[in-house]
């Protein structure tokens, strides 16, 4: 990854506006709609059965989160990926809080088996307890290091031929052969709720305007941490490192990149 | 409209402070909750249809928003539109994403037919959804032009006989006869989500204290506009606007009112 | 109270970050999580049937809040209740708009009746409704003051072998014999939705921490009126009162408490 594709993949988000469809939680779905339109996206929130598939059809990514899931919201979410996977659009699944019961676990499993994102993203004990049912995640905090994660990861996307993100101090992006690490990004950013969700839903967008899953998700992680950096540069506490993120998302410039991608 | 009958209408909000009954979307619940806060109203969500009616029985105004819309959430909205109408109370709709999916137009037609309200918001291929379903909407935002849907605004007040905004660079209110434009506002809005659901839900504010419709909407929109003016000029990016818009309308004074109007 | 022991909870509470399992509103999910996350609880927010009572097993404390409550949260939050109960963890409930409609207060009285929790925490109208049905709160705000309140919490705390709390001007913490006054907090915090529940959620972090329930909800209530003091301080109004307040819950330290503890 190099700082000239980063921006070059920003300037095709920006100049084009993909619509992202997604189908996530509760607790961050403000948040998230707020990063995709900074970013430059337009994303859309739709969970009803009797829609989603057609909100696929004019979306350009799908960006799943299991956040709070339900029964109800589950059936929409596998419809909704069927549909993405028929059409060929990218699918982003984000596994929140796998690990921390059989239910988070068991739901992701079937989802994933019954129809292979593009994109999984998750701290490392949620990847980890995508391999490995006895890996306990504590609440929808990792309780596992980034380093821990990576044979995991690297088991997850052989298996479903898909790229893997473990989200941490350091980022690994993988497909199962090739690693990419970024190393941007802030501790307080842990302080902030659903920071993890909005990098999912970044790597959505990215995925939306460029094929290369390794690639788009590498960027997506990158302009999470850098944008993440120059928010915590001003923030006094969590909540206007928040809100300076999304302004960041909105205004970050080439010369940001070049000077802080790591 | 001007500045002396907004001011009026605004002290009217700030000194009675009328219960709002929102039945609206996930994504934009919390800024709504603050935005009416803000502005002088007292906000309340409730969907359950155990209790909407009996809600809808304190309230001075109902605010209808599909944002997120399901079967369960519809026939709600239903019920809580049906009490207050028979109760004479406003009622505000906002048809999010119409002309998205056909479920979403379809919903917003089966409700509006069966009660129909007191002014509809939104933009402008929304708003033409409503009339011609062969009209399609990019997800959530607009791909038409306010003045291409000035017609379908005519048509829809008329055929509901009720008031229609479209909002957008310029705002059209209209009763089907007579129309007010709004030319307060900012680009930056556009790029923080759910700003038109808060201008629906200011419409309700005003609408419970300003039975004249027509022009409860127009002081609701030129708010919007003239608080968003204000925020953007303080405003990094769109975090920081959707926080200082909250704050200008909660200490909007008449000479604001009167510098800004447009 | 004192100071010495609200610092202590507060470093206790930051080194061991409790796991805290909520049910809780629409509206508030995103604040909740990001204030239990700043004061230095782990938030999860989880309400499928399915993983509620998993959830509450590897929690520290449950706060349920039934602000947009349907019949199937109420379900989920009767069995969580239950799990918690049998588990000796706290609960904390909040009775967000009981004595709005009667739904709200039935619910809360069958969900209280078959589980009495360790501290109820509402405004005076709400925690009147729960002791005498006829009392009507103007829909999540209250329409009584802490004064006329009292003689219910006595009665309700009794009633439930429990902590009860009624916020205002002054909060009263009582469990029925001993009465704490808690007279921190700044008049624009009613401008900001949701900080009733911000409290609630901190008195199951504090809860999550110290067994002795009057202390843990005196020094949560301390907590959120000198941060909201603090975040008065340097607001513009309610949204900038919201982002200091997160800000103010992360680095509050031993020196402001002792400075403005009342």
């Amino acid at each position: 990854m190099d700082a000239k594709s980063l921006w070059n993949d920003l300037q095709k988000l920006r100049a084009t506006a993909p619509l992202v469809h997604n189908i996530t939680n509760f607790v961050v779905m403000n948040n998230t709609a707020n990063a995709l339109l900074a970013i430059g996206a337009s994303p859309v929130m739709a969970h009803a059965p009797e829609e989603v598939e057609e909100m696929v059809g004019i979306a350009a990514a799908l960006v799943i989160n299991i956040g709070t899931l339900n029964r109800d919201w589950i059936a929409a979410m596998a419809l909704a990926m069927a549909a993405a996977k028929a059409k060929g659009i990218p699918i982003v699944f984000d596994p929140v809080g796998a690990g921390a019961t059989n239910y988070r676990t068991q739901t992701c499993r079937e989802l994933l088996q019954r129809t292979a994102p593009t994109v999984i993203r998750g701290n490392a004990s949620e990847i980890m307890a995508l391999i490995d049912a006895s890996i306990q995640t504590r609440g929808v905090d990792s309780s596992a290091t980034g380093s821990a994660a990576e044979a995991a990861a690297t088991s997850l996307a052989r298996e479903y031929r898909c790229v893997v993100v473990v989200s941490g101090a350091t980022d690994l992006i993988t497909d199962g052969t090739r690693k990419n690490y970024v190393r941007n990004g802030h501790a307080l950013m842990t302080k902030v709720t659903g920071l993890g969700c909005t990098a999912t839903a970044l790597v959505g967008a990215f995925a939306a305007i460029n094929p290369k899953a390794l690639s788009a998700a590498s960027h997506a992680m990158a302009t999470m941490g850098i944008c993440g950096e120059l928010a915590a540069a001003q923030a006094a506490g969590p909540a206007s490192l928040q809100m300076h993120l999304i302004d960041h998302l909105y205004s970050l410039d080439q010369e940001a990149i070049s000077r802080l991608l790591r």
